[in-house]
C-alpha cells in the first residue's frame, strides 16, 4: 500500500537516501515493483533527528516525485536517523495528518500494509487507546491507530512487546468481527537511538521488507563505491523494496520476524502477536 | 471562530451570494467585524443542491479570498439552497476533512463557535455517536462531532429536538469535566428543503447571527435594487454577520433561539438544551 | 506526457465522462497504457460550459484519482461540452496556472505532448505573442505558450489556420536553434459550439488520439447499453486513449490530421504546419 | 504588500526568529500593523544557508500562521543567515513559484512593494533580462522580474549598482508608459556572507523598514534578556516592521537608502536609481 525507508548510521544528507540508487524511494513513488500498487502518490513524509529533543517531521499531500520542498529540504538537512514514507491510500483521506511517520515524544512510527476492514473495527480499537493519549490522535488512518495502541501498551519501554500486544489486539478484535486475516504489514519505529522493524501478517504472506548488509562487507564487495566509503560500519538501511540491484546488498527480512538496529551488534528475532 | 452564510430561495448563482455586498462573506474572510478573529483564512467550504440526490460539497484548505476555483465554481453554479463557511481554526488541523459544511445523506451542517476544552471531552462525546455512524466521521473537529451526535439523536427526523439533545449532552459531559461553559455557537443545518439556524451558548453570550428581512418588505424599501427584484418572496439569508449596512435588511436572531426557513411562513422559536 | 478527453453532445453529468468505462480517464491517471508515462499525477483540470458567457475552469495540483472536490464537482455539474486533462509534467512546476485546459474568452485549449527543448526557444516564441495578450499569460508551460500564439494568429476566427501557423512558427524557431523535431502532440480547442482536435508531430510519430464512433452506429452495435440510449446522435468523444475496449467504439485519428466536431456532419482533414 | 525579515549573525534556530517577540513575523501574517494590508496570508517562504553550496528555499502557498511544516522546519534547522517572507498578493497567483525569497546560485532576493501597473510594463521589462537567464524565470511576479533584472545588471558583482540600474530601468519604462510612480518597496538580497537591504520608492514614501541595534548596545540595555546573551556581536535583523516594542531595539532605515550587514562594521548609504 505504501513504501518506506528507515536509515540509521553515519549522518547523511537526506537526498543521498531518497534520490540515489537505480530504484530510489522517489522512483518507487512512480514505479514500485514489489508493492500492492505501482503508484505511491498520496502524500509522503519524513522524520529525522537533529536540533531539539524531539525528531522533526515533514508531511506533504503532494506526490513525492515532483515536490520541490522535499528536494530542497533533502539537499540541506543531514541526520543520523531518517524515516521516509510514500503513501498509497487504502481509503483514508489524503491529508497531512494521515501521512507517516507519526511522532510521539522521541518516537517515530511508520507502516506499510493495513488493518483489514478497518472501518468495522476502528471504534473498538480506538476505545483501547489510553484515555490520556486519545486527544493526541490527529488523523484517521489504521496506521496511526496502531501507533497509539502500541504507545498504550508500552512502546516507549519495550517496543517488541508493545507491538506484539498491539497486533494481538488487532487480531482478536478482527476475529470477533469475523475478519479472517486482520493484520497485514511492515512497521518501523525508532527513538532516535535504536530502530525496530517488524514484518508480519495474519495470513503469513506479508509485504516485502529488506535490510542492507553490513557496511564492512559491502565495502569489501564494492571497493570502488564512494558512497560506501563514507558510511560508518554501523550504518544500515531497512526498506520496503531494494533501492537497486547490486548483488549482496539486500537481504529479505524473514516472514514473522523483527530486527533491531542499534549501537553494537544488530539483531533479528522471530515475531508473534500476543493476545490480551 | 468562523463565519457562515446560509441561503434558501430562488436559485441563484453562488457568486451573487459570496462576492456581492459591501461586506461580503469573502470580504469577511479577510476583515471580519463581529467575529472572535478578524481573519478567517483556515479553509472554506460550500454545500449546494443541484444534480443528484445528495447535496454537493466543495472543501478547500486555502483562504477563500484568493481561491480561483471557488471563484470559477461560484460563477458557474446555480442553486436554490447554499451553505458557505469560512474557517478560523480553534486548533484542529487545516485540512479538507475539517472544513464545513459537513454532509450526511441529504443533510448539511455548519457551525461557528466551539466546544470548550474539546480535547478533554472529545472521547466521551465520540463514544455517544451511534456505532453505525462512527466510521463515517472523517475529520477531527468539535463541529463534526456535534453533527454526528445530532444524527445519532434523530437530526433527520426532528432537527430542533436532535440539536437540543446534542447540546444537552455537551453541557452534561462538560460539566462532569469541570468545564463552566461547555458550548458556544451558531449552527445551520438543512435537508435541501427546510433550513434550521440555532443560536445558543452555555454562558448566554453567543456569537452573532442575523437573518434577512422578507423580500417583499425589502423590495418596498429598495425599489431600485435589481438583485432584490430577481428574488422570489420566499428567499432568505441567515449569516454570521450582515453582508452590508442597508437599514432594514438585517435582523438579529435572539439569544437562545432558532429559526426555520421553509416553504410557507418561516418561524422563530426559543431554544434550550435538553439533558439526556 | 498527459492524457485528455473532450466531449461535445447531449449535456451529461461530468462524472459519466470521467469515472465510467473500464479504462476511464481517472484510471488513466494511475495506469496509462498508451502514454509516454504511466502515471499522470501532476495535477488536472476541467473546463465546461454552463452558466455565464465564458466556460468555467477547475484546476488542481493534486492527482485526480483521489481528489474529493473533483468527484463532488463531477457528480453535480452537467454540461454539453467538457474538456478534462490529467497532467504529467515535462518540467514546468506543478501549479494551477500550469494546468490545462487554458481559457481565453469563450475558448478552451489543452495539449498532450511538448515543444522539444522548450527552455531554449521559449523566449523567441513568447516574443511573438501579441503585446496586448502577453499580460494574460499566467503560467510557464509550453502548452500555454502554444495557446497564446494561436490566439495571436487568429484562433478565434479560424482555428485550423491559427494552429497551422502556430506549429509552423514552433518548427521554424526550433530549427533555427538546431532542434530536429520541434513539435510533438495532440491539441483540443473549442468555443463551446465547435470542437477541433489536432494530431501532429515534426517527426511524424505523434501521441495517440481517438474519436468515438457515431452514436447511431453504436446504438445499433450495443442495443442494451443504457448510457448510449441516453446520448443524442450528435454526441462525440475525442480522447488520448480509449476509455474501454468495446469493439467498434474507438477510431484512431490519423497522423497529421485534425477533426471538427460540430452541429451537423463532423469533419476530418489532413493537417500541415504553415511557415510564417 | 508583504512583510519580511532578514537575519545575519550567530547561527540560530529559525523558530527563534519567526515565532518569538510580541509581534513576531508569524503574528504579522495575521495582524500586520504597518503594512498596506493587515493580512499576509498568500503564502510564505524561507531561505537559509547550511549544507551545500547554494542556500535552501522552502516555499508554501498556505498561510504561515497555521503551517505545521514551517513550525517543524523552523524548530529543527539552525542557520547563520535567514530570509523569511510572508506574502499578500498584489495580483499574481498564489503558487510556490511566486513565493519569496527567490534564489539564483548563492543569492537570495525578497521584496515588499510593487511595480505599479506591472501588467503594462512586464513585457518591456522581461525583454531586458539576459537571454541566458530568461529560462530560469519560474513565476509571474514583479518581484522575481526585479531579481532577474538585477542579476542581468551584475547583482553578483556589485549589488547596490545592480539594484540602482534595475530600479532606474523600472522608472524609465514606467514613465514611458505614463506611470507616475513606477517603483515602490523594500528589497533584501544576500550571498550568504553579506546582506543588502534597500528602501526606495519613486514617490518618496516607501514601505517601512527597520534594523536592530548593535547587539552590544542591546545587551547593555537589557542585561537580563537571555536571547541577547546568546547572540554574537555581529548579529543583526532587518525587518518590515518591528518584532516587538522594546525601546532602543529598532531603528528606521531612512527613505532612499540602503544598508550593508557584513563581517566588520555595517554600513548605511543613500540610494538613488541610475538611468540606463
Amino acid at each position: 500500500m505504501c513504501r518506506w525507508l528507515a536509515y540509521s548510521g553515519t549522518p547523511v544528507l537526506i537526498e543521498e537516501l531518497l534520490y540515489q540508487g537505480h530504484h530510489s524511494l522517489i522512483d518507487q513513488s512512480l514505479h514500485s515493483k514489489l508493492g500492492a500498487e505501482t503508484t505511491n502518490g498520496d502524500g509522503f513524509g519524513l522524520g529525522w533527528y537533529g536540533e531539539g529533543e524531539e525528531p522533526g517531521v515533514f508531511h506533504s499531500v503532494e506526490p513525492a516525485w515532483n515536490d520541490r520542498n522535499l528536494r530542497e529540504f533533502a539537499a540541506h538537512v543531514r541526520s543520523p536517523v531518517v524515516f521516509a514514507h510514500i503513501r498509497a491510500s487504502s481509503g483514508a483521506a489524503v491529508q497531512q495528518t494521515n501521512c507517516h511517520p507519526f511522532r510521539h515524544g522521541r518516537f517515530l512510527w511508520m507502516h506499510n500494509g493495513l488493518i483489514h476492514d478497518f472501518h468495522r473495527v476502528k471504534r473498538d480499537l480506538v476505545l483501547e487507546v489510553a484515555t490520556e493519549l486519545y486527544p493526541a490522535i490527529l488523523g484517521a488512518t489504521d496506521s496511526e491507530t496502531l501507533f497509539f495502541l502500541a504507545l498504550t501498551f508500552g512502546l516507549e519501554q519495550d517496543p517488541p512487546a508493545a507491538v506484539a500486544r498491539t497486533i494481538g489486539l488487532v487480531e482478536e478484535v478482527g476475529h470477533r468481527h469475523g475478519i479472517e486475516h486482520p493484520f497485514q504489514g511492515t512497521i518501523a519505529t525508532t527513538d532516535g537511538i535504536r530502530l525496530w522493524a517488524f514484518r508480519y501478517s495474519s495470513e503469513g504472506a506479508t509485504r516485502s521488507l529488506f535490510y542492507s548488509s553490513n557496511v564492512d562487507v559491502l565495502r569489501a564487495l564494492y571497493p570502488d563505491n564512494p558512497l560506501l566509503q563514507g558510511f560508518g560500519s554501523e550504518s544500515r538501511l531497512v526498506v520496503s523494496e531494494p533501492l537497486g540491484d547490486l548483488p549482496g546488498v539486500w537481504n529479505e527480512v524473514p516472514e514473522a520476524s523483527y530486527g533491531v538496529i542499534q549501537p553494537g551488534a544488530d539483531e533479528l528475532h522471530p515475531f508473534a502477536p500476543v493476545a490480551a
